[in-house]
């Protein structure tokens, strides 16, 4: 920030009556050229005039333009593009042609290309690469196009701030740099032109990461529907001939959502359980994990959130029990059996023990898990340091998974021994899900026995079996 | 960040001996003055002293100001004015004729106005204002005042990034950047001295986003309230001289609830669905909405997340019905008469479907109006790519006004034909509120046929009917 | 940003061809170099390069060091210690001798120490000043270790946006600045390298603030367990002999979680009302509060959430009542001795009117009690000015606590009169946890009746009693 040499004519120049040539008290540092006057361009120049930028508008018809920001020029394409040394193209692709006369004027200029596209593979190349095409002699820099006119107008918020940038010239970029500095924004610098396509493909992404997750979710749900729906539904059909198809909505759902929810939270934990034996094992931290582990690993927090999203269905479809038609009419005819036979029913304390411990656990388990979601909220994960957020995610997750566990064997209680449990010898639903985390949690179990945790914690802080002195400087004991 | 060459006698000058004379080692430019020694200043000076700024803080009496930061100067006013160009009053106003008699040594220099009021109107002028006016020759430039000494002194965090000045010296301003950048906000020039009232306004302000559709939230709430009790407890009373007064507690609220919550989420998706068709009908995306549009569209978030906490109550309304002790004594009481009466009760699969469905469907949608309230926190909704948000909040949004209506109308099933239904010829609440989201549905629904979206979508590119050659450069294809 | 002249050598020079000496192209300022090709050293070359820096590895086998970010040069350590001016040492403390060799290379130049501990207290002096001892010549600076490799490869995000450093030379810091901006990074300078050991602590704490909370929340959770143990279960078996203990697990639990609840709510609020009588007493606001306030002011926000966890619980704890064994056989044993004993029940809406009271007051509290949650996550409280925080957490705020207090009176109502709730002369959990929520809504009852409240304003505003006339300048009316 050396220039306090800044023009103060900027706010005298009004919009509504343009000077038809560039400001010339303001030196070029301190100007930039803006083509194309839709929505980007208006609140991009808006926001150089904010920062103090003398803002100059390449408009084809530059009398007729009256959208533009208070204090902004407009002029020519031409006369625009020699007025300052960057010049943000905020035009449509298709309409870049317009650039092909004006290359005399573009020569060594840097332009950067802030458009996107419609949708992936729209054209052959990135609209960077076909620009630079256009107009060789400029200096084409890729970059701010993930930013939509709102956040610019708006002022950028924490995420937003990030932008990419790739281009040929570094000095090009070290120019972009700068004012994406000014702006409020930090710019990361990619790389070469190539890296282009991939930025332009940026904006177009929709959840990347939740895709696995959410299919592994949908498969589950869809597999386990089924096989629930011929256990009852099907069943009670066939062999007693009754139509239970309404407990589809809820029993059902209320089946599913659990199960769903214990296995993707054991899927969560599973990868990492896998890491540390795999760690061990090799007996070295310096070696890469296999691909299928690394991408499993990245998607840990979408598996945990997702698994969440279906424990708070469980526990909506768990509390609205009393109000249904059914359960209301079964009570009642209950009661009803019980003074028209003229039963004693007998308290068990067994069963109230179990009943209510079995609902205890499965509320402290909620919690835990509602208290993971929270922590993975970015604002708050933000403010934890790496040994909180590993705490919570590693300690008290494990432990989520350990009380949902309890939860479920609770539920399941007596009926594992009980063959009419086994309908057409298939096992309950709640049986599966008890399959994968008892497996993770046994093998956490053995990982945190004293010895195992003794060397891994070893193997984390850099310690190489048989190799001990294989490089030991080169490492780094924070980071597991 | 030029100056490698900033002074090492910071740390040396100790708080509690303050030399009486401005360090003469430090440049002018690393040096900034501020007049107050109250929490701001305080606050104020050790944030400058952390960013490597020398601190000379200007007091009456230099040698009895104890509560200083540690490596800060303390002088009197004029030598502490003297010794750096840029100094901060952080001084409350109806003081600031102290500066009166400082006019020449702070001829030329700039003065940061921090200062707020307690009121809107307090003073007749800007504060900003008054001060240029008692210091004629200095430069005021107002700012900073949205920070609090606690964000200054915990360090800012990302809202608190963002902080706007503004004046008349387009130099002193650049100045006052600078310091921003240097302790890591982010300033943004809002313009001359006149803006200075709306910058004191700001942190008066409480919630002006929300007043408008909480004002709508209280309406629809009370209206609706004594509608449903005329309908139920003055109609109970009247026709059966029955008290059900009791009912207005739960009952009545588990009623408001909901319908204020459908017709605030159908509020919040009526006006994109209006703009779609005022676009469509004028056959182009650049003219401006009209103002009640644009000033409905820009509280929407806040109308849904309203919406939410109506639904978040009818579910906790909702989940202790069976708590309630009316409705344990009328399942008593029902059990009770039909063993007197000696009845038989006859299972309706139809109405159980129904029951199910019904509580399934709200189940679900309330799980969608979750996840939509959580995209809105800032830290999430900042993660997401633009195409994200929207997916989020139109595709997912429409489909929870699709899920509560339907469950809405599988509430009502086959009582909107029933005669017994309209009390005093009146439609019962739920009938009332599903108009509105039912129109809202149907016009988005039109919106979605293939033929009306590709005119949208071409219209939102920029195409413009009948004048397809009017400027088509100037537009920018990513942002609708 | 001066340096426009960075050289476009960097992306031609590639990390599996290192070329042995450092790229003399490139000017010592805008190159760093890097000792230690570990996680912490990899992620962080990485980041160096995208910011647009020249980065040479130091690494004891040049030429086997093969996961080196692409654009990296790898030389011996003396040959990239003499590269650069500013040399980050990403190596483990216990390796540091491998230093003292190089200390001809080394002076002058500026080591920055990343490195952390396992624990606390690890060694007898912190690593930045072991590492100063080991090289006098260079210029230690201890900072950037609050940063894991994680948050530096996927580019920081808020809050590890901040890092701190600390260092003897005002220069060597200058220059580790320069470079924390670059890199997006807002770097505050906290003193000399004496601060060292506390910034190496950082990263270990876990959750310093929850302590005191959490301590209170396990220890009113263990008296009222105990204490609730004793009334019920015990006074259950030995008065009569019964075996109700299966009641711990929900019915004690959902005493305990209310109870605990509602009593760190009040001291979430006590210390707020406890400082204004401070003040009021004082007759000013300039006084300290003494440290026990201080320290409890400061962990608010942590009792509040610990409260509101609490209250979570009890929800989900009173949602399931009617779903437990215990209940439904109760409920049917009612409705059976109702018919047996042929006799006649009597609906009295005075009970109605309490049950339903008392259940709307406890919802409408509750969702206060989660509003209040959601604006103390951070992204939410950033986005609010100062006086709307203040509004939500202090008008909200003691709205919910006499919600949450009026509900607890009506669940007790006429019990309070009755002799036989006063078992073994001990009164039930409820009334004791009523008392500390009931001063704290009297006193600041008191605090905003219309006389107290405008001295409270008086003195917060800067007023002080007595000595009117004492600094009246130095202070600012906005922070309270």
């Amino acid at each position: 920030m050396t220039g306090q040499e800044r023009s103060e004519e900027k706010s005298e120049c009004v919009s509504l009556s343009p000077m038809m040539e560039a400001d010339p008290a303001l030196p070029e540092s301190e100007r930039v050229c803006v083509f194309g006057t839709g929505d980007l361009g208006h609140s991009l120049g808006l926001r150089l005039l904010q920062a103090g930028y003398g803002v100059v508008f390449g408009s084809r018809r530059p009398h007729s333009s009256s959208r533009l920001p208070h204090g902004a020029q407009v002029l020519g394409h031409a006369a625009a593009a020699q007025s300052a040394h960057l010049i943000f193209i905020a035009v449509q692709r298709e309409h870049y042609d317009f650039l092909v006369p004006l290359a005399n004027q573009l020569k060594g200029k840097v332009l950067v290309d802030l458009s996107n596209n419609l949708r992936k593979n729209q054209y052959p190349e990135a609209n960077a690469e076909y620009l630079q095409s256009l107009v060789p002699g400029a200096e084409v820099v890729k970059g701010f196009n993930t930013l939509s006119a709102w956040s610019l107008q708006n002022g950028p918020s924490d995420a937003n701030r990030q932008v990419y940038i790739c281009g040929e010239s570094a000095e090009a970029k070290e120019a972009v740099i700068a004012v994406a500095t000014k702006l409020g924004l930090s710019a990361l610098d990619r790389g070469s032109i190539s890296v282009a396509r991939e930025l332009e493909d940026f904006p177009l992404q929709l959840f990347p990461q939740w895709r696995l997750p959410l299919r592994i979710a949908i498969g589950l749900s869809a597999a386990f529907f089924f096989y629930l729906l011929i256990r009852y539904v099907i069943y009670a059909y066939v062999t007693q001939g009754k139509d239970i198809s309404f407990r589809i909505m809820v029993s059902l759902a209320n089946q599913v959502c659990p199960i769903v929810s214990l296995i993707m939270l054991s899927l969560c934990y599973l990868p990492g359980v896998l890491a540390s034996f795999l760690q061990l094992y090799r007996g070295t931290k310096y070696r890469r994990f296999p691909d299928w582990l690394d991408r499993w690993m990245l998607c840990r927090k979408q598996l945990g959130l997702l698994a969440l999203g279906f424990a708070f269905l469980h526990v909506l479809y768990t509390l609205i029990i009393p109000i249904r038609y059914f359960v209301r009419f079964k009570a009642t005819e209950r009661t009803v059996s019980v003074i028209r036979e003229n039963r004693t029913t007998e308290f068990d304390t067994t069963t109230a023990w179990r009943s209510d411990s079995y609902l205890s656990l499965g509320i402290l388990g909620f919690g835990l898990y509602v208290l993971l979601g929270i922590t993975s909220l970015p604002s708050v994960s933000n403010a934890l340091s790496w040994r909180e957020f590993s705490f919570v995610q590693s300690k008290l997750g494990h432990l989520t998974l350990l009380l949902c566990t309890a939860h479920t064997y609770l539920y399941g209680w007596n009926r594992f021994l009980s063959s009419s449990t086994y309908k057409w010898y298939t096992p309950p639903g709640y049986m599966l899900c008890l399959v994968l985390p008892s497996v993770v949690l046994l093998l956490k179990l053995l990982l945190i026995t004293p010895c195992v945790d003794r060397t891994i914690t070893r193997i984390r802080q850099g310690w190489e079996r048989g190799a001990d002195q294989r490089n030991p400087k080169d490492s780094q004991p924070l980071i597991p």
